[in-house]
C-alpha cells in the first residue's frame, strides 16, 4: 500500500506526469513550530537542476498545504498537501508506449496493473520521493525539539571511497559541495567521475551514510519492529536502493565476536560503550549511541544511449537515446535518506511512549 | 509490535525462560494440506544440539497446534500454536541479574520496559524465531501448491566465502552437510573455522545466500511495500543480523549502468532477462526472475570468555565465562531466513490478488 | 487516526476552514471506469443550498483529482484529491474563539490537542465527509461492475415515520424529493416539520435506513470483522450518528428466537432465506440476502438562539444566534451513509478474495 | 483478520471444538499488577454453568499463560494464553454435518471457507469470546490503575425493561443476581421470562448497558476513530449484537436540539455539562462525564425444537432438537461487554499519549 509508518505515516499520491505529488501526514504532533523556510530548503536540497551534476530539469517544486497548520503550529490534524508537477516534456517519452526499458520497472508494473502511464515512470518515478521529503521535513521540526539531529552524505560514489569512518568528518560540512561529501578532496574526485559518466552518456552508482545522533534510549520494538528493521524497509524503498547495512554491516562478518562486543563503561551517571560496532541500536533498540547505517544506490538505468529491449508485442526494437537524467542521484538522495530516517525515529519515538501508562 | 505481515501474518509471543513460545497465525489460506512431517523437519533444521557446530543444548521443539487446521487442512481461521520450553539452565543466569553484558539486549531492554527477565535473553533471545519457523513452513506449503519454491544457503563464515555465483551451485546440497553450504570443499573449510573459534570460546559472523524461484511476475508494490523493502525487513528483524543485499547489492555500486542494465529478450512466449543484476525485482515488483538476496550475520555477543562490563548500578564488573552458545549462527539461521522469506512472498502472493476486481 | 478501511481505504484530510478538504484513496482496484458525472452527482446530493430545507451556504463542491486515473480508468495507483474550501464567513465565527458551544466538540477538541481552530468545527465539522462522498463514489463504480447496489433514504425525521417495511417501497423514488424519503406523503410531512423547526431556529434528527442489494454469499469475517461490525463502525463516524442497528435491530429483542429465526429453503440452485430477520449477514457473514441497516441522527448542536455556556477561562458567557445552519442533516446525510457502506463493501469484497490462494 | 485494537490488540485463535480458544494480548503497558484471582473471576462470570439460567454446560475455564508477565507483572511483551475446552459432546453434532441451521453461520460459513468443522460453530461460536474476557481482564487491570471504572447490566429481557435511568441505581448490585440486573424486583421478573422461554425450548434476547466512568477528557478521534465508533465496533463483534447507541441514542431522533443540547456549567475548576445527552463523548472525544451506551441482543438461534432447514444438496429437512443451549445469553454477555469496552478505552488511553510530543 501506499502509506509508510505506524503513528506518525505518509500516505502518498501521484505520478511523474499526473498533475501532481502530495500525501497526507497523519499523526503529526500537536504544537509543533512549522518552519516554512526550512521545509522549502529541503526541497531544494532534492530539486532537479540545483547543480551541474544532476539532471538539468527545472522544477520549482513549492509546496502547497491544504491543512493541519493553524498560525505557524502542527494542529495534530492531518497535514494534506501538493506539489504541483510542471516542466513535463512529455512527448520525449511517446517512444516508450509500448516499450520496457530494461532495469526500469515498466515490464513488472503493466504486468501488475494491466496499464501504464509511458510518459514517465508513473508511480514507480523517483518524483514520488518528494512527498517524503516534505513529511520528513515535518519529522526533523519534531525531532528537532527534541535535540535528535539526523545528517546523510555521499560516502562513495562508483569506486571513489570516502577514507576512514565517519567519526574523522565534520559531518555537517557535505552541504558545502555539490556532491555532499564532507571531505573536500573526496568530493572532487567524486565530482570528476560524475562528470566522465555523464559526458559517456551513462551512470554510476554508490554509498550514501546516515547519522543520527541524540536519540533517547530505548526507541525500537525487540523482535518485528526493530530499529534497523524499520530503517532497513525504509530505505530499501526508495528508488535505485540495493542494500542497507548498519553498524559493523557486511564487513563486521569476518571479525570475531571478542572484536566485535561494544564494551559498557560508565561516563558519570550515564551507561555509554567504548566502541560501537553496534551502531547504536541493541537487540533492535537504541542504546543512546550514535545510530549510523549505510545505503547502496545502484547505477539507475536511464542512459543515454542506444538500447536493444523488447516491446509489449515480444518484438525487439531499440530504444533511442533522449531526455535528460540524473549520471548520479546520490546527491539528491541525501535529502530522501535523512527524511525516512526522521519518520522512522519519529514513529518509534511516539510507539515508546505508551510502553508504561 | 509483535505482528509481522500484512494479509498473512503472524503474532507471535513468548520469551527463552518462560512457559513457551509461539503464536497466531492468521490469514492462512483455507484448504492446504498441512504436512506436519514437513513442519517438523523444518523446526529440526533450527533445532540447537543438531550437529558439532551448533549450541549443545537439548530441546525437542515439537509444536502444539490448537486452531485453524481440520481433518488435515487449514480451515481458514487463525492457526494458534506453542512449543513449550524446556531444558532451562535458568541458574546459568543467575549471576546476569544486574548486569549488563555486552552487545547483547540487556541494557537497552531494561531501560525501555524497566523490568528484565534476567534469565535469558527474554524477548530478545533467538529462540523466539521458532515461531517464525512454524509460521513460514505453513507458508512454504502454500507456496509449494504454486511451485514456488525457496532456498537460503551459507555463503560466507568468517572470511572463508563461497567462490562465485549461486547459479554455478546445485543448492539444495546444502542440506548435505552440517553448516549448509552447497560446496562441500567450502564447507569443510566453513566447518574448520566454526570449531577453531569454538574451541577459543568465541563467535564468527558469515552471510546467508537465499534464492527464491517461480515468483509469478507482479508480487511487491512500487513504493513503499517494494518487495524487496518486505524482504529486507524482515531479515533485519532475525536476530544478529546487520545488513541486507539484493541483486547486484553493495557490490553494484562500482558499476556503470550500462553494465548493469539487464537487457530484455523473449523467450518463446516469455519475456525474460539475458541478465539478473536486478535480482528478480525490478521497481519493487518481481519480475519472474530468480529472487536472490543475502543477509550479514554479526559474531554473536554470546563468547565463553571472562568479559568485563557494567551493572545496573553502574559499577564495573567482571561475568565470568558459563554456559552454553552457539560458535556460529549461520547453520541453524538459514531455515530462518527462509520461513521469513516465505511469509513475505505469500504475503505478497495475497495482496496481489487484489489490485482488480 | 484518519484512515478508514484495510485494503481499500480513504486517508482524509482538511478543516472547514483551511485551504480544502481531500485524501488519498488507495486500493482502488484498477482498470476501473470512473464517470466523473457520476462523482460530480453524489457531491451535489451532499451539497448545502441543494435545497430549501438544508443550509442556504453556496459552495460549489468540484474535486479536483491530482493521480491515479489515466485515460478515463483507474491505474491502481492511490487517488489524491482536493475539494477547495470557499464561501467562509470567518467572521461568523469570531466569537467562538474562546467560547465552548453545548454539544459541540470544542471543548473536547481543545482540551486533547491544546489548539483550536475557531473559524468552525475544524477536524470535527461535518465537512470532512466530502471526502467520504468523493471516496464512496469511486466505491460505487467499483460494485457496479459487479451488480452490487446501495441505496439509502430518510425513513424517520422527528416523530414523522415512513410506516411498515422498506421493501413495500421503490426506494429509488426517495431521490424525487428533497427530504429524500421514497414515500410522497410522508416525504412531504417531514418537510413540514422541518420547516416549522427551521422558522424556530432549532434542529431535529431522524433516522437513515440503507438497503444493499446483490451482495455475494461470503462477504465479512466471523469474529471481529464481521461485516456488519465494520458497517456499525462506519455509520458511528459519521457526525450527529448517535446508533447503528442492523437486520432486527433492537426490536427484535423482545422476540423468540423461534419467531426471529430465518428458514432456509431453496429457490432453484439457490439456497436463500423465507425471511430476513438476519439482515442479510449470519455469523458476520453475508448470506446474499438483502443486508439493511438503520442510523440514528441525534438533532444537530447548532441552533439559532441565544445560548448560555462557559468559555476558556470558565467564565458562563451567552452565545448570540448568528450563522447559516441544517435544520435536520438527515436529506444531506443520504449520500454520506451510501458512500461509507460502499466503502466496506468494496472493502470486504477484496478482503473475501484473500480467503484462497 | 482476528486482530481486535491498534496500540493494545488481542489476536484471537480457537474454535468451539478444536484443542482450545486463546490469544496474544499485545501492548500492554509494562509494569502493571497482575491479579490472577480477578482474571478467574471474570472468567467465571462469563463460564456456562454459572447458574439456573443459562446453558449446563459445564467448563472449567481455567486460563494458562505462556510469557509476558514475570514476577506478578506485566513485562511489556506480548501475553500469549490458552484456554483448553473440556466436556466437548462433538456427537451432539453428528448430524448438522451437512445440514444448515437456521439463522447460524453454518451456511455462510462454508460458502465462505469452503469447509465447516460441524461439530460446533467452529470459529463463530460464543466459545471464542473467553479470550476477549481474559484480554478484557486485563485491561481492566491497567484502567483500574487510572481510576478508570467499567460496569455493564442487563437492562431489558424481552419486554421485561430496567425502568428509568441507570443513574437511579446502584449499578455494582446488578452482580447480586443471577440475571446481572441491578433492580432485584426487575430481575425477578426477567428470571422468570427466562425460564418460561426456556421451559418452551426457545430463546429469548435483551439490551445491555454499559457505563464507562472517570474517562479523562480527550479520549477518541475526531474523524474516524470517533471513541463511539470504536466502540460500537467493538460492540457489534459480540455474537448475536444487532445493535449499539449511546446517549441518547435512538431515542433522540424525535427531539429538538434545544432540548438535546447539554450546556456546559463550572463546577470549581472543573468545566462540566448539565445534562449528558451526548453520553459522554462530542465530535467522538470524551468529555469527562459518564461514557453510557445500549447494545441489542437478539434471541439467540439455537433452540430445542424441531426445525426445518435444507442442507448442503439443497434437501429440505428437519432437525431435531438436541443439546444444551442458552435459553438468554445476557447474562454471560456482561463481561464480555465489559471487555471489550475495557479494551476500547486502553487502547485510545494509550493513542492519545501520542498526540503531543
Amino acid at each position: 500500500m501506499n502509506t509508510f509508518g505506524t503513528l506518525f505515516r505518509l500516505t502518498s499520491f501521484g505520478e511523474s506526469h499526473g498533475i501532481g505529488v502530495g500525501g497526507v501526514i497523519d499523526g503529526m504532533p500537536a504544537g509543533i513550530e512549522i518552519d516554512m523556510d526550512f521545509i522549502q530548503h529541503e526541497l531544494d536540497r532534492r530539486r532537479p537542476g540545483q547543480s551541474s551534476i544532476v539532471t538539468p530539469r527545472k522544477e520549482n517544486d513549492r509546496v502547497e498545504f491544504f491543512s493541519g497548520i493553524f498560525e505557524g503550529r502542527s494542529t495534530g490534524a492531518p497535514i494534506g498537501f501538493v506539489i504541483y508537477n510542471e516542466n513535463q516534456h512529455s512527448s520525449d517519452y511517446d517512444n516508450l508506449r509500448e516499450t520496457y526499458r530494461p532495469s526500469h520497472a515498466d515490464y513488472t508494473y503493466v504486468s501488475k496493473y494491466g496499464n501504464r502511464d509511458h510518459r514517465g515512470g508513473g508511480r514507480s518515478s523517483a518524483r514520488e520521493t518528494i512527498a517524503r521529503v516534505v513529511t520528513g521535513a515535518l519529522a526533523k521540526l519534531a525531532l528537532r525539539s527534541l535535540s535528535i539531529e539526523i545528517n546523510a552524505f555521499t560516502s562513495q560514489v562508483g569506486d571513489v571511497k570516502l577514507p576512514g569512518e565517519y567519526t574523522q568528518y565534520d559531518i555537517s560540512h557535505a552541504e558545502s559541495n555539490i556532491v555532499r561529501c564532507p571531505d573536500d578532496e573526496t568530493a572532487i574526485r567524486m565530482i570528476e567521475l560524475i562528470d566522465e559518466v555523464r559526458s559517456q552518456g551513462d551512470t554510476v552508482g554508490g554509498v550514501i551514510t546516515c547519522v543520527v545522533r541524540n536519540v533517547p534510549v530505548g526507541l525500537g520494538d525487540p523482535v518485528f519492529n526493530k530499529l534497523h528493521a524499520d530503517l532497513g524497509a525504509a530505505m530499501l524503498g526508495i528508488n535505485a536502493v540495493k542494500g542497507f547495512e548498519y553498524g559493523m554491516g557486511f564487513n563486521g562478518v569476518q571479525y570475531r565476536g571478542s572484536q566485535m562486543n561494544d564494551v559498557f563503561t560508565v561516563d558519570g551517571e550515564k551507561v555509554t560503550t567504548l566502541t560501537n560496532h553496534s551502531g547504536g541500536i541493541q537487540g533492535g533498540i537504541s542504546n543512546g549511541e550514535d545510530i549510523y547505517f549505510r545505503v547502496a544506490f545502484k547505477p539507475v538505468a536511464t542512459i543515454l544511449r542506444d538500447i536493444q529491449t523488447v516491446d509489449a508485442s515480444g518484438r525487439e526494437v531499440t530504444l533511442k537515446a533522449k531526455g535528460r537524467h540524473d549520471p548520479c542521484v546520490l546527491p539528491r538522495a541525501v535529502p530522501i535518506v535523512e527524511s525516512m530516517a526522521a519518520m522512522v525515529v519519529l514513529d518509534h519515538y511516539l510507539l515508546n511512549k505508551t510502553k508504561h501508562l
